[in-house]
């Protein structure tokens, strides 16, 4: 079996040589253009020459969990796209959003503010049930995060395309569930997949139909929101802030308003990061299962987009 | 059946017409010095002039977790000594301490700094087995915060006088068990009630037995720790910072160093309030049931000091 390893923005040898040691029958070895044809590949936003290279592949397995860049390319056409499933990144997103989500209710800002003038300040705490979070997403990822908020006691609300149910969390779905969704909700967690139909999902039509007092976290794609309409929203005070942690470029240009901007947080793509050590198990495991015809989770429908 | 309600810092006024709608059947009031001799009585802070003026009380219900201050007044001499048990405390301590260990663990202090420059910088993530957090009081609020911190997975260990068992956590107790717990401790968060034992418990010698990088996280009372050596501590580099949210003097004289230390963050007691609905239902349900010979939580033994 032989497995061909593209990353783009990272270096593969620590990729080549552990994907090699966990798979000690394969041949492990990074593309360059002419490379003998392989049977799986492990990539991160491969370019279209690699993939007009090897047309034969019979497994991309992708290194993150979102695919919108890779299905953007012309893929062999007989090639499964796996995305990775967890793989350490449902504990990494809970804990980011679940520290976005207390920093807000609990105005930890506005403490740090007093702090930096040494004042002792006091504020009237505030109700727990006048900060309903909406999750959009519940897969993986946006189920973790929903529990780890209803841990804390928030009332807490999931939408996605088709019904879900998670124990705790008040589900919603599809177009006819969004707006009841989005209506009852003041903290709102994007962590949809980027597709045709989610791409601006958070605009002016929909951002203002949150609660007053609307907070957004947005830790998916970019390209999940409309930048412009999150300004003018804040600007209006018809929002009280957002945390951003993903954008339409990346890294964010230094002269985009949201880094001045006093009611955005800004950090750069941090929420989860892939986990090498964790990732090459987990592909590992799925390049041997898969081999043997065994099913494997995170094989992505290329109509839906995830 | 007679309750007065002394409250120092706080109106009395809401206090008494909450525990009167919750217990239509006595007769409550705020007390006033040469008020008629009470049954019980609901405080917080109450002066010693109160104790010596209702020597015939049965019992005294402390609106807050923490009797330290209570024990150190003469207390009439037959009163039952009844502390507020969780009351919507324990969750915002869980948020709270869990928001001071994802802040400091993701590094999101030094992610703000590069925020303020429009930098889009790169941090390697860390290893959540690294950053062990090491809970010192295993109560009702001890341990939801390691359960807490467990359902992040980080490695949880837990502290108490004596030997508990908690889900999910390694427990150690008594002075056997400290050396050992400290030693494998990076981030320690102190929830211990104040008394004789554990007065400047997180000092030089203790503090100095962490794991390289140690952060001090303290919720529970300011004398649990020595001011002194703290900074000390953190200014040889021995520690790598600290999350105080209790001093020895409340609110925090603006002299004090604690407030402009670059590596301690200062908020002014708010981890966890008493939240007045729910302390005044949790209280109207003590009373009645201790009234009628039943028994009840959170009764302080005053020997031991808690």
């Amino acid at each position: 079996m032989r497995i061909t390893v593209c990353c783009s923005d990272t270096k593969a040898a620590p990729w080549v040589d552990g994907l090699q040691a966990a798979l000690p029958e394969a041949e492990v070895s990074e593309w360059q253009p002419g490379a003998p044809p392989a049977d799986y590949a492990m990539v991160w936003s491969p370019p279209q020459a690699f993939c007009d290279d090897q047309p034969q592949l019979k497994g991309i397995f992708n290194t993150g969990a979102g695919v919108d860049a890779l299905l953007k390319l012309r893929l062999p056409p007989d090639a499964v796209v796996v995305r990775l499933d967890d793989a350490g990144m449902s504990v990494q997103m809970a804990e980011f959003v679940c520290h976005a989500v207390i920093r807000h209710f609990r105005e930890l800002d506005a403490y740090a503010r007093d702090e930096a003038q040494s004042r002792w300040g006091f504020r009237k705490p505030r109700l727990r049930a006048d900060f309903p979070v909406g999750v959009m997403g519940l897969g993986v990822l946006g189920q973790r995060v929903a529990q780890a908020l209803a841990a804390f006691e928030f009332p807490v609300r999931g939408w996605s395309r088709r019904a879900r149910d998670v124990a705790g969390v008040q589900c919603f779905s599809g177009d006819a569930g969004f707006a009841d969704f989005l209506a009852g909700t003041r903290v709102l967690v994007c962590l949809l997949p980027l597709t045709d139909d989610t791409r601006g999902i958070m605009n002016r039509a929909t951002l203002s139909q949150l609660l007053p007092g609307g907070y957004v976290i947005n830790v998916a794609r970019g390209a999940h929101l409309v930048d412009e309409d999150l300004i003018a929203l804040l600007d209006e005070g018809r929002l009280a802030g957002a945390a951003l942690d993903v954008f339409r470029i990346e890294p964010l240009p230094t002269e985009h308003p949201f880094w001045a901007h006093p009611k955005i947080t800004v950090t750069p793509h941090t929420s989860a990061r892939t986990l090498r050590e964790e990732s090459i198990a987990q592909i590992a495991g799925k390049i041997r299962a898969f081999s043997r015809g065994e099913p494997i989770v995170g094989v992505v429908d290329r109509q839906r987009g995830y």
